[in-house]
């Protein structure tokens, strides 16, 4: 005679050791034959102690049950002790709908679109018009992500991709992952774990950190916990008063940590952020109620302060050239420098030859210094057709726009060495602090190795052209014509 | 005396053996007419037994009706009897709108894209997540359906279009029509039926099934009820587990119905597919709070388990090689093999040279593996450009993003000899088990007819790049470049 | 002493034979400056009786009516007799929004997309889809519109535009208007005038109208009140009775008006108009229920019947070749023969070389045959570009897509004669009978001229490729590649 | 002991002279460190005598208080006495919003695009619709601003930018800025100021000015106030009589302000402005009415009369040739000349050489003539293919579509002199009268610099082809091909 069981005693069997499970009003036992299920243990785990009628149901051929030594069969269930079917975990509204539900917790996350979706959500009005905010109308930064998705793959069949290994050197330093995070400011606006939250991280990754020259926590204090390991570089703005930028140089010379300068070149000025300018506008407002005197003018004189972005430029020298500028950083630094905002072949040319100068990174500042200046992807495509030499002289770095692993490994096809995020670690840092950093990571290093999986390439070196197919792009890159006066 | 009709008497001559109708108060028997009638005899029959002014009206010449023979003229209808203007079929608040209302029945789907508009109304979210999902930011899949859009058509004048042939053989296996069922996993989430309805569907219609190495039937179950003539293929994702993968080997080549052996090479893992793995997700969450520990940890490992997509690669070899799994499968099977997944043209020239290979599937795995990857229609105008040899080798077919019978027709055009519906098929099972396969099958049916009919071809074999602008898409496809390396 | 005048005094003199106006409480005698109005007399007679303060004072320098003569001052007004002011005639919600409310009469309708919304609101849904409907996704019907779009006009200056001719000749017969009336269907859908009504506006602007074999009016009905200068040709869908088609011809060479047949050639079946086929769904749901034995079956047959468009098509022949079929058109009508439905300039050529036929027609159908068949405007390029001595031997038309004035100068451009417009003109039946198809030639007409007079151009003759810049659209047309049989 | 303040008292503490902030409870005189902040000294007093804790801590690395004197710890607030947090300057369904609300004053626009926005909101419709409208389908006018934004920006990095000198010479005229006002008509509806109200702005910036032939102020009271550096041009429309338009430039020649004449080539008929003549369809409806016998023809007699638009047209000359019309110019005036509308390369080499003519206006009349006529960045790069000579003998201005700096920078890198803002100029004058106008400047200075600057640019005279990427732009540009007459 088969026992009849009461749900409550099934639920205690949820556990790898005691695994049941109830199927069309049968009670199993199928704890042995978790190792072995085709679709992995977890699968049935998440059932164990519950009617798995709706899940087993429609994915095993019939017959599967009839697998089980018979011994596994315990009995039936009491169909009136059974709860009452669980509500469906989506909200009703959104079932099947190709548009998710916005996530509201990082384990809903499952992408990097998310976890900015869920920073704006979290983020006070100021902190998220600093990061989102990009020049004019955010032109390049939408170019930035459009033009990787214009890019695409070229898998190849049949290579064994048992092994995947993304681990890959910035100036002979070794790093697990070949993206960093770009020098973005004021990490303390999204949490309060600033740039050291990021750092610790990035200890857990192994990911490289570059600290930007104004970081809302001090280098010393972002350094300070860091693994032996651990690679950061460090990016400076020359001061107007050089004597200041000569102090922190000094003060970075001290920190073993820190491996590199980033000279930073493509903001002399500040760009027109207008989302952060908008929040300063609002807050002259209440200014000039403040002050009891408020007239246009003065209401105008508010807003042309602009916002976060601008308040940081004060005192960025606008008088830099090859010479001078590079001459004086070699008297004031031993480490190898990195220019970045390099965004013309000829550029990156002069760079390149340059004592000193081991590195490059293309960018436009994520978009947000000059509008409708060229994505990376199109400087690095620049000089691959006319001076690639520069790819033996220097690394060469690239940032703006990543937002998927694919991006990461395009970039890598077309010859960059580094791959910097910036906005996607200050929204993770947003969304949820050191953790919501790590998640990113986890998510973008899960994207890569999946990546370079399904191209059937086990190294990161061995990404070339190739593996890639950006014809849409390259007919859009900048071309040399003869100036008009050539022609005359 | 003319004869005063009851509507009650008229209502009764409503078949093809006594059809009468009311045209402006005047009572009709056009039974003798129907035959003759240059709209065909249906669009009377639709009337028949009704008043049929507003039909007719608005259509004909004046003087129609006097073309009728004197004694076709009964008499008048009494108009007290005639019943109130029939309510409009359509809602009102449709009227005139390009938006047709979503589909309530199979007989309303007039295409794909109403299909699995209806399927989607019906199906549990697990399943619609796990047809519709696709690949990251679902590029591919979308990219699949808009490149065959780019292409256009070249209809042919004067050509005698009274007959059309849809059929040809795939590996010398007559077919009835070009295009066949991929072998799209778990089709009883979608129906009861499963993989032995879609079989069904197939026998009525002679297209060829290509069984899912993941189907929710057995193969023996599958092929059971299969017609004679029925042409079968077994899709092959080879197991880590070698063993198992020939034990499954040794079952498919007991079953006769089975012609050839699809081996897929094109997810070695998983892709990610975001829509399949928000559903797991969100049982994630009840999982959690089940346990009584939930910490955001667990939560994460929950979620890494991916949806029903992941669960499927559980165990699939990531070691396959050229030689290696080639020579093994081999020894395993007698069948003709179908390299499933070429997605370049460098594999297509490998592939048609290996002995044993016969065919080659060019397939992004429905967008579902790496996004960005190409669509078939790239992979197929990369080898008429870089190998056209392939084309003598091999058959090569091509899946993905078929939407429409002038779909079908383009990849023919273009060099295909079969072209494979995977999705199409599912969302018919799903609206309406086997006789939504059917629909779908009946719709396609029509649709390549028609296009043939107005290109002015009568069989498939006639069909060229003649027939095509493909320019649009020409100019995107792959370009061989000399690599960097090679440059310097 | 200043008069002081009533309101309802000052209102009487509102016509150009005495015209007052209120301009900031002052009344004046404008009658005699009304034929030296810089704006023209009937900005001022809108005005006249009126207060026209706030039209005169923003758009006038000061010191304007300091030019009047003294005596033109004729007094002040009292205020308390003004009315109070006019309701703004626009609704206050559109105030300021780019997009126009929907007309609701046909004085509102400045262009053609005004004419078909205005239809819209009007026609009766089956007349409306039917009119409305393309085949499968509507992708050539929407194409045919955008490629006008994409071709760029090169006005040139200094040229004397005080003439302007529209005139052309059509086969050697004389027209007022480069454009024609297609040979569109079922006229008396839209309004019970029909086919006539069209012929009727004809007359007044000098069209020529082509009658479709499908009108809904005899041809003798259509030609019987014609000027004996109005031109017109007979469309023929040769049947597969040919007896019924010779009958037709026999009864055609009877009428003197019409002076050319028109061959359609690109639909020997008929496409899949869907939004055409949901009315014939909606319906057949009603005969079904009628019949009291409704069954999925029976429902689909009753959908497979399609919607007034294959009710047309019903006994069109599918076996027209070209020898035999112009052989056999040649033996039953005098008239000179014209192709339509030229898609490819390989059929260009053919049909050029054939005695009897003097004209083609590059049409699509309005998209409503093949969908993604191309628009006339590439095969306008592609015979330019591969055999432009088609143009020497025959006239070429096309049709499709046009809406603008400046869509029919572009097609002139290019190398057509005559350019057909099928929907616009039943749009305008739809929206006003006789008098809507007339502000369809009227806004039409104008746009014409105003395009030839920016363009600098006084006859249609004078009109060329140097006065377009069509390279956006010429990058997409289809270009000869040698086929794969050859590159093997 | 600590001092314990009253927020009332640390409130008066507001100004430069005693600057008192609160952080953390703690009370600071930071009056002595004003000049030092890094982030400039506006950004603090913005938070004078306020709790700025939520703002500094943020954003400042700990410690950063300590750096501080010791004196400056002034003591600690009573937090009893602290006011209510500020509720958001932004309302709250707008946080984290990318789209801004709409702006309601002048100080909270920040670009072009807002200045238009405000102006919207604020003018009368038939003034809205005069400046909004443009021909046909706004086809051209749309292009005129995307083809800036596909046109990218090349920033070279290591370059002094301390400087940046926007001055330019307009036919020797020194002007402080490159972009000046084009003549667009009627600036009093938007404004009682009208053009004399847009000369005093352009004072204040040293701004060109073109007056329009059909400017709602005279000449003579345009100039009254006018400096005497400032620069004017007048723009003639030659009218059928020719006399009033030599009576015209009789009184032009006495005005010594004005410096050259702009002969206005692209309009010699009204372009079809709907939204325009909209506002006259809706005003004739009164019409009709009132005169008490309305019908559809007079409705229409009404409706052709257009908008605004049309009325200024009224007497325009449509008879103009080259050589008649420039003698019948150079007789009646000495003021160098300026052709206004030329859109082809043709016209630009004929106009070039013609005696007198200093210089052209690439313009397509910010898309009101004809539509899909080419934006004048076309025909910029027209003449740098075809005929880069007409730079040598002529200046070259553009004007349409002008909305950010970067849009002026790109045309001066093209090779044209002087960029024409018409429609921006006219909302800023809708937005705030003369201020309004002032802030479009200010604005587009701003921006004008800041692009310079990222580009590596000093002064004006350096932008070239070096600094763009207009490929995108380039491959839809007209090309020469031999007309079909050539080819037979």
């Amino acid at each position: 005679m088969t026992k009849v069981f009461d749900f409550k005693e099934v639920s205690k069997h949820n556990t790898p050791s005691s695994c049941w499970v109830i199927i069309a009003n049968n009670v199993y036992d199928v704890t042995s034959f978790l190792p072995s299920h085709p679709g992995g243990p977890k699968s049935i785990l998440r059932l164990a102690g519950k009617d798995a009628t709706a899940d087993f149901d429609p994915i095993h051929p019939p017959g599967t049950l009839s697998q089980l030594p018979p011994t596994a069969h315990l009995g039936t269930i009491d169909p009136s002790t059974l709860p009452s079917p669980l509500q469906p975990a989506l909200p009703s509204s959104n079932t099947n709908n190709p548009i998710p539900p916005p996530p509201t917790s990082l384990s809903q996350c499952l992408n990097l679109h998310d976890i900015e979706t869920l920073a704006t959500s979290k983020l006070p009005h100021k902190a998220w018009a600093y990061y989102f905010s990009a020049a004019d109308d955010l032109l390049s930064k939408s170019l930035n992500r459009t033009v990787y998705s214009r890019i695409l793959l070229r898998p190849r069949i049949f290579v064994d991709v048992t092994k995947c290994n993304t681990s890959t050197t910035f100036l002979s330093h070794p790093v697990a992952l070949p993206f960093y995070v770009s020098p973005a400011a004021m990490a303390r606006l999204a949490h309060p774990s600033g740039e050291a939250g990021i750092a610790a991280a990035c200890a857990k990754y192994g990911v490289a950190q570059i600290i930007s020259h104004n970081a809302s926590t001090t280098p010393e204090a972002i350094v300070a916990a860091a693994s032996p390991t651990q690679v950061f570089g460090w990016q400076l703005y020359v001061q107007t008063n050089r004597a200041a930028s000569e102090a922190m140089l000094a003060r970075i010379a001290a920190l073993p940590s820190i491996k590199f300068i980033v000279l930073t070149l493509d903001a002399p000025v500040a760009g027109k952020r207008e989302h952060d300018e908008r929040t300063a506008t609002a807050l002259s407002a209440d200014v000039v109620v403040g002050s009891g005197s408020g007239t246009g003018a003065e209401e105008r004189a508010a807003r042309a302060e602009g916002g976060v972005g601008k308040a940081l430029f004060a005192g960025t020298a606008m008088d830099l050239t090859w010479s001078a500028t590079l001459e004086w950083l070699g008297r004031h630094t031993n480490l190898p420098i990195v220019l970045k905002g390099v965004q013309t072949h000829e550029d990156a040319v002069l760079a390149s030859r340059y004592p000193g100068v081991k590195g490059l990174v293309l960018s436009n500042h994520g978009g947000r210094a000059m509008d409708t200046a060229p994505p990376a992807v199109h400087t690095l495509m620049e000089i691959r057709r006319y001076a690639p030499g520069v790819f033996e002289r220097c690394e060469v770095w690239v940032d703006g726009g990543v937002g998927r692993g694919t991006d990461v490994v395009k970039a890598l096809c077309l010859g960059a060495r580094g791959v910097g995020v910036g906005r996607g670690v200050l929204w993770g840092l947003g969304a949820g602090g050191v953790e919501g950093v790590e998640r990113v990571f986890e998510i973008l290093k899960g994207e890569v190795e999946t990546c370079m999986r399904l191209l059937g390439v086990e190294r990161v070196e061995e990404l070339g052209m190739r593996h890639i197919n950006a014809r849409a792009v390259e007919r859009d890159i900048y071309e040399e014509v003869l100036d008009l006066k050539a022609r005359l």
